[in-house]
């Protein structure tokens, strides 16, 4: 496993984190901190214009870890023309790939398993113009609490299958969070492993016990019961190299604070508990 | 399947969706509804006692379709004795089984493998014990937002596993809050049915869009996104015969409203929408 306990190379933050900031304050306050690498979502991007966002990430030498993000593909028509200008601000960004968060149930709908296969479409659908693009689409499974209303791919082991079935060109994103509790999360990493490159991304933060909040109450890595160190362990002998990108809903805590805390606190915890 | 609209032979209610009543009240309340089966908490037990409670249950010709609950094997020392306790009450009651909400993480731990292999362990402890008391141990599959604070057995592909190693007098209590997520839950319900008698308890409730609490914001049936016949299809299709049980935790909607108004509804979705 690498050593991460030196510098903050392998560190990368989602500006979820940093929900307060604009893209270039963002990028500003993770410069001070020696940190060189972002994840942003497309409503910073766009606050700014794309053009500038990708100025301002180049400007300051900015690995862009992942784009947050396309998907939702059961929410009708306007999905795939969104997704195919997602996929245009990755590309102009430069992101190492385009989370895709897939989508729940369609409106009035209670059928998951056809959720499910409409969201296989649409990401075979939308990967032809993403392999145009030169942009890697990463399928991100969430954690089960979310499967009726912003993702119905909930495992690894689906996640899995879609890459078998859908071929290059399309990967996965890994989040502690969303599959820290998978039985087969060991197995089916090793499973992503035997397919070069297809773990695209892996996502850090903390469960906290108790959770008080389905999406907003995150935890910084090593307030929670997440073995992240094991999991991590687990990732890289998939082969993963990239970075670990911290990314932490967190109305009650974590957003209240400054940014320059929440990077020192960051930067402690990656170097130490992950 | 059984044809459900026309009485309510196959209802059961669990005395959570009935939070405020004692067990003699909640036992009149569902006799006045014609209603004929009832899983109780050990709390609504003891208020009365096991000997009183018994009375109750039997003067009424309640038919108890579980009891709820033993488990939480990884609280430490005490879990076993409490096990043994909840088995004779079980016993005493005659319920068709004790569900088993097999607990988490152990305190300070983050190890959720050797959560899973203390909660085997603790199932294969107790069972010689309770066939010998002839009551069936029921593992309930809880949802993943529990893995680490209330059951480290979140699928019910982990409860057959478990059913398979441990042998005899071990079932699976199905719920569909808990399990209607799972991109396996039809194969682990027909794997299930290859062994006669393992499905012991069948619990229905719905899950709402937006979900506002992780505990306490379970739906009536109809009134949230779960398929709830098409599960029940799957479950009769694996042999189960048995009775649908309401088990609703609603502290802002159903424990405010009136026992009849809620018991009322409750014949009219299970007839109309389960």
């Amino acid at each position: 496993m690498r050593d991460l306990s030196r510098d903050v190379s392998f560190l990368s933050i989602n500006t979820a984190t940093l929900k307060t900031l604009t893209l270039r304050q963002a990028v500003e306050t993770l410069s001070r901190h020696g940190i060189r690498a972002i994840a942003p979502s497309r409503d910073r991007l766009a606050e700014c214009g794309v053009p500038e966002a990708a100025r301002i990430l180049a400007d300051h030498g900015m690995t862009v870890t992942g784009l947050c993000r396309g998907g939702m593909f059961s929410a009708g028509d306007g999905a795939s023309d969104d997704n195919r200008r997602a996929v245009e601000e990755a590309a102009a960004i430069g992101a190492q790939c385009l989370v895709l968060v897939v989508g729940g149930l369609a409106a009035g709908s209670r059928d998951i398993a056809g959720a499910r296969r409409i969201v296989r479409d649409g990401i075979a659908a939308l990967l032809p113009h993403a392999r145009q693009a030169g942009v890697k689409l990463a399928v991100e499974p969430l954690h089960p609490m979310y499967a009726a209303d912003r993702a119905c791919v909930n495992t690894l082991a689906q996640a899995n299958d879609l890459c078998d079935a859908l071929g290059p060109g399309l990967g996965i994103a890994v989040d502690v969070y969303h599959t820290w509790w998978d039985p087969c999360l060991k197995a089916e990493i090793a499973r992503a492993g035997t397919h070069k490159g297809r773990i695209l991304a892996f996502h850090i933060c903390d469960w906290l016990v108790p959770t008080r909040d389905l999406l907003l109450d995150r935890g910084m890595m090593g307030d929670g019961i997440i073995d992240i160190r094991c999991i991590r362990g687990w990732v890289e002998a998939a082969g993963y190299r990239g970075h670990c990108e911290v990314e932490i809903f967190s109305a009650e805590n974590w957003w209240k604070r400054e940014a320059d805390d929440v990077l020192r606190i960051c930067v402690e915890r990656y170097q130490g508990r992950c």
